[in-house]
């Protein structure tokens, strides 16, 4: 399998997308639209809406219906960055290869971008854009990527990391509550939502939630090992910030090396989790050792 | 018609309901389960679920199916309180009568409370709690409160706002902008969830729009004057506040009796559009005076 080839074709199957769903690039307020644009387009991996689209395809044979709730996944997840690398939480100057949205647009802008995005997604959800999805179906997508990024999922793991930045000590469960919280839980999420758009049994949810869990510690696992020792140009964000702001990481905790064999067992492990979908399980087998390739 | 008591136990209704469907007060992580609760039991009127209530009884005679979207409604005006409020946007540190969200929890925290509370609105929307609404009416509910809280509604207005605080002159088309964006949206919105909840005609969604938005008017321009003029105690917030921040408002472009007029004559055309449900108008009556009534 060409996975450069499938992961640019997908990528461009978002964008598209994207570009459709996003909201109103050049409509007043211009500003504001223009910051949301900045950031939604600044060329991320679309890992997630990938993910969404190959469980989809995994359970149905065909991706179409995971498009519209893949560019919400994205959407929530640009929203989060934004919000991550304000002064006040994360105070990252670089993403995605480019100036953050506060450094461009101030803060009040990128707050707002932020916010707006994440009110998007659940209107783009809540439409019946592409006429695939019955009503009973976009609900429990919806329930299911609200539950992903609140209090108790991707918002919660960003504020234990932040309140753990002060103190001294983590302990291995917190560190594991952040990890599987700031970003498991949506990549855990996009996979999930791929299988409940492409009409899962509860079996094949059960697996492909499995698979979710383990590619998305895994894919923690080599962001902070690339934090520490990747260069800022194909990371297209600061390097070595972590360790700066003291934070815990896996490395830190359990060096390079173990962490990296960490990484690679994780990955196994989720495909393994695929036995049930035998031939068609290629492209979601390829994804997770992009996850953990992503350092060599 | 009790206006006092009315309002009081309807207020009520919907405190017992945000009790049950806030994100777990005491769950982990707890320092943001208590900023969430800090922010939405710091006592609001409560007066966009008030509407939702009205609204939806008014169509249907029961109020009962309103109460979930209008929990909704509240948690959302609430994380637009918190974020409006940071140093970075309006810098307020009253809210409510009590100090804001990030005087206490300190600026990521507020962010992250507010993060939560939009995402959660969400999942309380897309979960069938009461059992009372259809799968394409809870979408469309969804649908209308995205749509009014996003960039070309809530988020707009507030980006607007703060865009025009350092300019000079801001003319009148873009103080209007401001007004039906930034407080008008998401009032209207509250009386359309209400009667789309209630399942009302196309006709009568006309005729409720049309008073919805007019008491938002109403009521931006009662807020305008009371932040003149008010004292901070009955109004639970900075007054003056506008005015220092050379804040375009009402007042300070028509001066206070003729904003005073405007303000009257909203409510009166607002109660004038729910001709068509005779009997059953009262309270609706009786709440776009309150929102007028203020300032007395």
């Amino acid at each position: 399998m060409d996975l450069k080839g499938y992961l640019q074709e997908r990528r461009e199957i978002i964008d598209q997308a994207l570009k459709r769903l996003v909201p109103g690039q050049g409509d007043y307020p211009e500003r504001l639209h223009e910051a949301i644009g900045y950031s939604v387009f600044a060329g991320g991996k679309r890992l997630r809406p990938i993910l969404a689209l190959a469980a989809c395809e995994i359970v149905c044979g065909e991706w179409g219906k995971a498009v519209v709730p893949g560019c919400a996944l994205e959407m929530i997840h640009t929203y989060s960055l934004i919000h991550d690398d304000l002064p006040d939480m994360d105070d990252d100057d670089l993403r995605r290869g480019v100036a953050t949205s506060h450094k461009v647009f101030g803060e009040a802008m990128a707050i707002l971008a932020g916010d707006a995005l994440l009110t998007h997604a659940f209107d783009v959800l809540s439409r019946d854009e592409d006429g695939g999805l019955p009503d009973r179906v976009r609900l429990g997508i919806i329930q299911e990527i609200a539950g992903a990024a609140g209090s108790r999922g991707m918002v919660g793991g960003q504020a234990v990391d932040i309140i753990s930045e002060g103190e001294k000590e983590v302990d291995q469960p917190t560190l594991e509550y952040i990890h599987t919280h700031k970003t498991g839980a949506m990549i855990r999420s996009a996979v999930r939502v791929g299988a409940i758009a492409g009409g899962a049994t509860a079996d094949q949810l059960r697996a492909l939630t499995r698979y979710g869990d383990r590619i998305g510690l895994a894919f923690q696992i080599t962001d902070d090992i690339l934090d520490l020792m990747g260069d800022e140009k194909a990371l297209g964000k600061n390097v070595g910030s972590d360790l700066a702001r003291k934070k815990k990481t896996y490395p830190a905790l359990l060096g390079i090396p173990e962490s990296r064999e960490r990484a690679q067992v994780l990955a196994s492990a989720a495909v393994e989790a695929l036995n049930q979908f035998e031939a068609r399980r290629e492209s979601l087998r390829a994804i997770a050792n992009f996850v953990v390739e992503r350092m060599n």
